[in-house]
């Protein structure tokens, strides 16, 4: 989507370590009217007819699922990290490694909120090694619900995570895939 | 409110520890519909006419702000908890006790997303004691921004966080007030 590859050569910045850091429009501050775009962008290529549920992990994820829960009229849940006592039992939990936060972190989904006849679109800002995204696939699985597809905002393509996705027939959607940051420069995959 | 009364008394289950778990249409399964109608009866109290940015915290906020974000039209911004490693420096930070993971949290925003010139609306899924709303109060203050009002969906009114900030002439404005869940039955205040 060149709308958003322009946005992240404009603004995002590369930073040690092959972070990129899109904070001012897409997960730390929100520009809705873009996002609103980005959600546009996944309803051209989903089919979203018989899609019931959005599902995303916190906290980044929840503005972009929530704009696609708007735009697309369907409900969005997302897995939280760790425990808080707010969460009763009959949980989904998957345990993953965060490559933000250098730790594992377990996502939980309460039972009641996914189930085996749900049609779930994934949706998440990022990804690089695809952690969060195994786990929210896990948490499908263990739901017996069915994966329609993935959308992603920014994928860093030379992590490897979305590739291996693809390779197992997973239809992974990601509006800008970057392919190479060396000498801080972002080079986009041509889709 | 009364259609979010409604809603609670419908979906809403008082827990031990006089827990009030929303959490299949507000702060982990999201309604969007129904969302979008809370946002709504904020811009009906809010004179959102020079209002520049809505401020919450991760995680459970980012839902319900990123809703009123889209249909106001201004940008959002949320504070993280704790440390990721995807933030540089040049940080507003505020130590807040969070009630529901019973530990010491601190907010984190980017001084690059509020300034000075801003004019802040404080939006939050819940208030109970209001820790988080202090330390989103702090961050405006740090950022020498003006608070233009603060709008919760729910507040549990026995906890006293949202009359404490009544008292210093915030315009705290929350569309359903608990006053009691005693016997596990919930009593609203009257508006």
């Amino acid at each position: 989507m060149k709308r958003l590859e322009d946005r992240i050569l404009k603004d995002g910045k590369v930073l040690p370590g092959d972070i990129i850091k899109v904070d001012g429009f897409l997960n730390h501050r929100v520009d809705p009217a873009f996002m609103r775009e980005l959600a546009q962008e996944f309803a051209r290529h989903f089919d979203l007819s018989d899609v019931t549920m959005i599902l995303t992990a916190e906290a980044s994820g929840i503005a972009l699922a929530t704009v696609c829960a708007l735009e697309f009229g369907i409900p969005m849940v997302f897995a939280k990290k760790a425990k808080s006592d707010n969460i009763e039992g009959g949980l989904y939990k998957s345990e993953i490694v965060s490559y933000t936060y250098k730790k594992n972190v377990t996502l939980i989904l309460s039972k009641e909120w996914l189930k085996s006849t749900d049609k779930v679109l994934i949706i998440d800002d990022f990804m690089a090694r695809g952690m969060a995204v195994h786990g929210l696939i896990d948490i499908v699985k263990q739901a017996g619900a069915e994966l329609r597809g993935i959308g992603i905002a920014v994928e860093k393509g030379f992590q490897g995570g979305g590739d291996a996705l693809r390779e197992q027939g997973i239809d992974v959607y990601s509006l800008a895939i970057i392919d190479s940051t060396e000498n801080g420069t972002i080079q986009f995959r041509k889709q």
